[in-house]
């Protein structure tokens, strides 16, 4: 706190990403990283722009970008809108389409940015409580609301929805935006984007980070109607009118493009997961069932803590949150087999 | 407009940046780059961490790159923060430090963007009017307000003050923070940075898209007392945590390391515009004195836009308002010898 901060900053209460470590060579299973490299296409992207053309501003309108998602998902340019990482999307989303005096509803247990945005945008907001199994009871989706913000696959749960639900939700509530972000949807559930013909109030949000193993580019996403991603350029063009460098636009054209790549590491990491799920189930865990990059998951005789920090003490970060839903809970992101075969000799000298 | 829209979207009146040409090829002096690729260090940089690493998320706090900057200008890193542009930074900036119930204050003829901020996050502004001559009456943003930006040099006009004046401005302002924006401060002005120790309410904001001819990057960054840093981080970690990916610090950071590069190119451009300026004069231009990468001039036989359509015309893009007070001047960006020549060249068909 000092005596300049506005109001808004000194009633703000800032995300915490997972830990970066700087020294210490760990196995890094906290921030759900592609445990693979980039598309060797966008690396030399990267370098064939990385020339004098960097004295000139980018495109603000990312066409190149946008045209290889467009033509990748079957949409009009005028429906893709690309970003500085699918975190400012969201943020972005959350100032172009919630006023203050509505609630935007969310689910209780999902990614913990929705009600930093919600605070710090000063909106009201209302969690909707899970199902005991962690699943989402959609009808209190569809009620009375000033917007919905769906993770689908849902995070750090790890549970998908199939798109019967997501309709439902967008059929229930017309008057207002439904975000549903698809930051995980490339690991086994099914995208909305082929509902955004039909929904004008539908904004999908995906994201460069995970399946395209470009969490160090940021850059991510929004495809809806044409209405919804002038919206966002809207806000965008208030705020900084470049937000994706040369080097990101380049880098993630080229891997969008690259699809045989895409589906080669997608399919690894979901092989990897299956496996690691039996392996943790056997030495007792509970495992919640992921369509995603991670698994959600806890032990009987354990807290999430103890795992947390004997894991950290043998060299494994993981990511766990100090609340008491999902206190004993630890959300491990998917890494190659080699390092999953060392968390799981970790976990089981810690519970047996 | 759309039924999705916020009130905050619907009220908004978005900055409009500078042409980006995307087929014909103009000689660009609209946006103020630099005519010179980057420092070839930057750009090694660059192609060094292209690779396998982007698997992984930047570092958030841009430790490297604030260590560069916070070396260079005899700083604590605790008194640097590193945002995607100037832009963002400046973005954060009125957002942490300037509260709606009290009038944002600065000139009514500088850079464009403050009072689009001042709208969008819905904070009272006045501006002071210039003097005949665009010098800023500097005694109007002494007095009662909730905050001053002020561009040294301004934008468009070129014109630096003192530190006399600026510190003039920061001892008249104790309560408020005062934002002084240096984009262009490395072509001829004083910087305020040696003002920091002395005054925790000085928050100073610089570009690597200038002088360091990165404007492709997007890196921008802020120099004040720790607890203005502080109040940076907030907002920015309550919007998106890593704003600056792998590519833009490794490259920024080579590029503040490399001062014979930065210095070489500097002084060229001024070299330049001091030609230009002269070349102008003789053809019958008002110039107003430059400490920037730019010029600002008008020609008494010619109206603004009658200058800025015959450049066109002619391949030439350069900067105009359509505003009253500024209506009959050009600002144009500082090229090459020859760009200059050309647009001397073109200017002087038009004139005689």
């Amino acid at each position: 706190m000092n005596q300049y901060w506005s109001r808004r900053i000194r009633e703000a209460v800032p995300y915490t990403p997972g830990e970066q470590p700087k020294n210490r060579k760990f196995i890094k299973l906290n921030t759900n990283e592609c445990p693979y490299p980039p598309s060797p296409r966008a690396a030399e992207a990267i370098r064939g722009a990385a020339g004098g053309g960097l004295r000139l501003y980018p495109d603000p309108e990312c066409l190149d970008l946008r045209t290889a998602i467009a033509c990748r998902e079957g949409l009009d340019v005028s429906q893709v809108f690309c970003g500085n990482g699918s975190d400012e999307i969201l943020a972005f989303a959350f100032q172009a389409f919630f006023d203050p005096d509505r609630e935007v509803v969310f689910p209780s247990i999902t990614y913990s940015f929705y009600p930093v945005y919600a605070n710090f945008f000063g909106l009201k907001y209302r969690e909707v409580p899970m199902n005991p199994n962690f699943s989402v009871p959609d009808d209190l989706l569809c009620g009375e609301n000033g917007g919905v913000v769906l993770a689908n696959p849902n995070a750090p749960t790890g549970i998908a929805v199939g798109l019967g639900v997501v309709e439902r939700v967008l059929a229930a509530n017309p008057n207002v935006v439904v975000i549903v972000d698809e930051a995980y949807i490339d690991f086994g559930a099914d995208s909305a984007i082929g509902l955004i013909g039909r929904y004008p109030n539908l904004l999908v949000v995906q994201t460069s980070s995970k399946s395209r193993a470009l969490a160090g580019l940021r850059v991510g996403w929004a495809m809806g109607s044409p209405g919804l991603i002038d919206g966002l350029r809207c806000v965008r063009d208030s705020i900084n009118s470049y937000t994706v460098d040369r080097l990101a636009q380049a880098g993630a054209a080229a891997a969008v493009r690259d699809e045989d790549y895409f589906q080669a590491i997608r399919r690894r990491v979901i092989k990897t997961r299956e496996k690691a799920e039996e392996a943790l189930k056997e030495i007792g865990f509970t495992v919640i069932p992921s369509q995603t990059n991670f698994l959600f998951c806890s032990h009987p005789g354990r807290s999430g803590k103890a795992l947390l920090d004997g894991l950290r003490e043998r060299g494994i970060l993981v990511r766990w949150w100090n609340r008491p839903d999902i206190r004993d809970w630890l959300r491990i992101s998917i890494g190659t087999d080699e390092e999953m075969d060392a968390l799981i000799q970790a976990l089981c000298e810690m519970v047996s």
